[in-house]
């Protein structure tokens, strides 16, 4: 599995692509909108910069990404107002003000074209817009992976990523693709047959991925520095109950149902292991305090959004099943499409595509007619003493 | 005629691509490769800076892009070798070595797909090479036309821009598509028929988008900061004499042959003109000095090529003819067509491409025969003081 290369959101603006369903992202972007706010501002306050630069790591190619940047542009603005400064240039205070780089960051194989494009027609809506005032920014894309160095040293102001660092920077570390025996025989995550040794596989995977990612952004960040990180982990702290263990497990049925009709080959399962992995809080805690870096904890978070991206709902998992299961399968089957879609193809190839997706389905159907599972989110913010 | 949008190098690495046809630019490349490595250690040397950040306008998705990294790279290194400073990392030096920015910008219709992949690829070819070694980089894209600013201010060190200033921000002011009468009738550039009020429509476009260029540029740089242009221009001080004035009169010609053929209408043909100017070098130098901007001139120079962009031979215009004017012609016309072939497609439809530069190609034949032209490129080094 070449990760740089063929991991990314299903391309363009289809009714498959990512751009048409990722509104699980965007409600969430909302949620996190105040803890951005208020870490853009306290950086801005705290060290006044001339030019304050902000990545977006995992950035793809969608839609979130400009809500980031507009949401950004309206704290810098409300934050130069208490400060009594014009965000904006005009007149004598022109060298003061503040001037902002986007950096939107991912992996080589995202679309960025259809990025651009996407901030381009942005920029010509919000240009006919009657708006606030905002300070100005130039936006940039960066095709690397956040596992590896993506800026010169002290660089950075404000880190912000979302929903991207569950994924890992290659399957688990003894459980690749070329092994034998595999493994994790017919699972493609930790599943209740996944043995403890392979389950630690996928944890020490995150353990060392998280780590890294740590260290490179603790030596990009200004120090005074932020990052606001919003990703999928666990609520409890057994690594064999989590939500993503159940969605992928039903993705594993799926494939392992085209198994049985003899769509897909049993030793090609057996050699697909998802570069995922879902922590607690407990376990993320852990490695910031592990890393020895100035890191202190601003804030840590966790809450929860159901499967379906359209259903705002709020409810128990346990008492409540949902209502209409399958309406909220289809939902459920497009966006985890989407997602996969481009690692599903390159391993199985194309023609495998719609079987496996119908049959998730209709598993997923199956499981919201029996209870109503959701995804935990854990936010944080960081900053860099 | 929305350039942001329409205008870019033909994509892909088929036959007709801008990719596989650019050796014309790929050679100049190397010619000027003397002044780009001056520049980068001059910078270098007097600013010694942590992060240097270098910005390639008009980057394309060719491999030329990649051709100037590397030149940058090793004269950094051998610049840092003089002063007796490791390049890259090792040990205690280590907060001190240069790290550089590379920032590849073009307009955002450019394929920076294509762009990224490509350096995607060169970054494994060159991990799996020896090589001198070189300061830690980093590689992003910019979308944005640079007739706007693209950067904070003084946050550029260096500027490089090769083959893209004898295009304009827009098709001259008032020859616009959308204007009746079409004063340039069925030219399409200056040519012996354009009249002279219509020629100063070119001039002053010119005059305009350069001065500008200048004004934004001065703004971004740092001081000690230096832009190494390079661009196409013409020998002389006459307007309507340049080897850039008898190549847009053959693809007018070619195009005039379209509208007897029933295949473009008249009017069609008398709304479209190319954004583009060559100018002299007295007429750069003048814009520079009128500028009133702190820019010194390390270095103005122009040279020739022949249009045949595998033509390397010498000599003079008027008594050497091309040896092969037909393969010759082949060559010139797939260059041209990569560089127009966007413009052309978007005013006149896909269907028009095939039968115009099929004519173009039999007039380039004919002329080569008569006389072998070359292309003029000026080529520039101004320090910010």
């Amino acid at each position: 599995m070449d990760i740089r290369r063929d991991f990314h959101m299903a391309e363009g603006e289809g009714e498959w692509s990512y751009s048409k369903n990722c509104r699980r992202q965007q409600v969430a972007v909302r949620e996190t909108r105040p803890m951005v706010e208020t870490a853009v501002k306290q950086v801005y306050a705290a060290l006044l910069p001339r030019t304050m630069v902000v990545a977006d790591l995992g950035c793809s190619a969608g839609p979130n990404t400009l809500l980031f940047i507009s949401s950004v542009l309206s704290s810098i603005a409300a934050a130069a107002a208490e400060q009594c400064k014009p965000p904006s240039g005009g007149g004598d205070d022109d060298d003061h003000h503040v001037e902002l780089q986007f950096v939107l960051n991912d992996l080589p194989g995202n679309d960025f074209n259809h990025l651009f494009r996407s901030v381009e027609e942005e920029f010509r809506r919000a240009a006919g817009c009657e708006r606030a005032p905002h300070p100005p920014y130039y936006v940039m894309g960066l095709p690397e992976s956040y596992y590896n160095r993506l800026f010169p040293r002290q660089s950075v102001h404000l880190f912000h990523s979302s929903y991207c660092l569950q994924w890992r920077s290659q399957e688990p570390e003894g459980l690749e693709a070329w092994r034998k025996p595999c493994l994790n025989e017919d699972n493609i995550y930790i599943a209740r047959t996944t043995t403890p040794s392979v389950a630690k596989l996928f944890q020490e995977q995150f353990q060392k991925d998280f780590s890294l990612f740590l260290k490179l952004r603790h030596e990009e960040l200004v120090h005074g520095g932020r990052m606001v990180l919003i990703f999928l982990g666990r609520k409890n702290e057994d690594v064999y109950s989590g939500d993503l263990n159940q969605l992928f497990a039903l993705v594993a049925t799926a494939l392992q149902s085209l198994v049985l009709k003899g769509l897909v080959e049993k030793e090609k399962l057996e050699s697909f292991n998802l570069p995922v992995y879902g922590p607690s809080v407990g376990e993320v805690e852990e490695l910031v305090t592990r890393s020895g870096l100035q890191f202190s904890m601003d804030l840590i978070k966790q809450f929860e959004m159901n499967w379906d991206p359209f259903d705002d709902s709020e409810g128990d998992n346990d008492v409540v099943v949902v209502e209409d299961s399958a309406r909220s399968s289809v939902n459920v089957a497009k966006l985890i499409r989407s997602v996969l879609k481009a690692l599903v193809v390159r391993h199985f190839g194309e023609a495998v595509l719609d079987a496996c997706f119908a049959e998730f389905r209709r598993l997923v159907a199956e499981h919201l007619g029996k209870e109503k599972t959701k995804f935990t989110t854990i936010a944080m913010c960081l900053k860099k003493e």
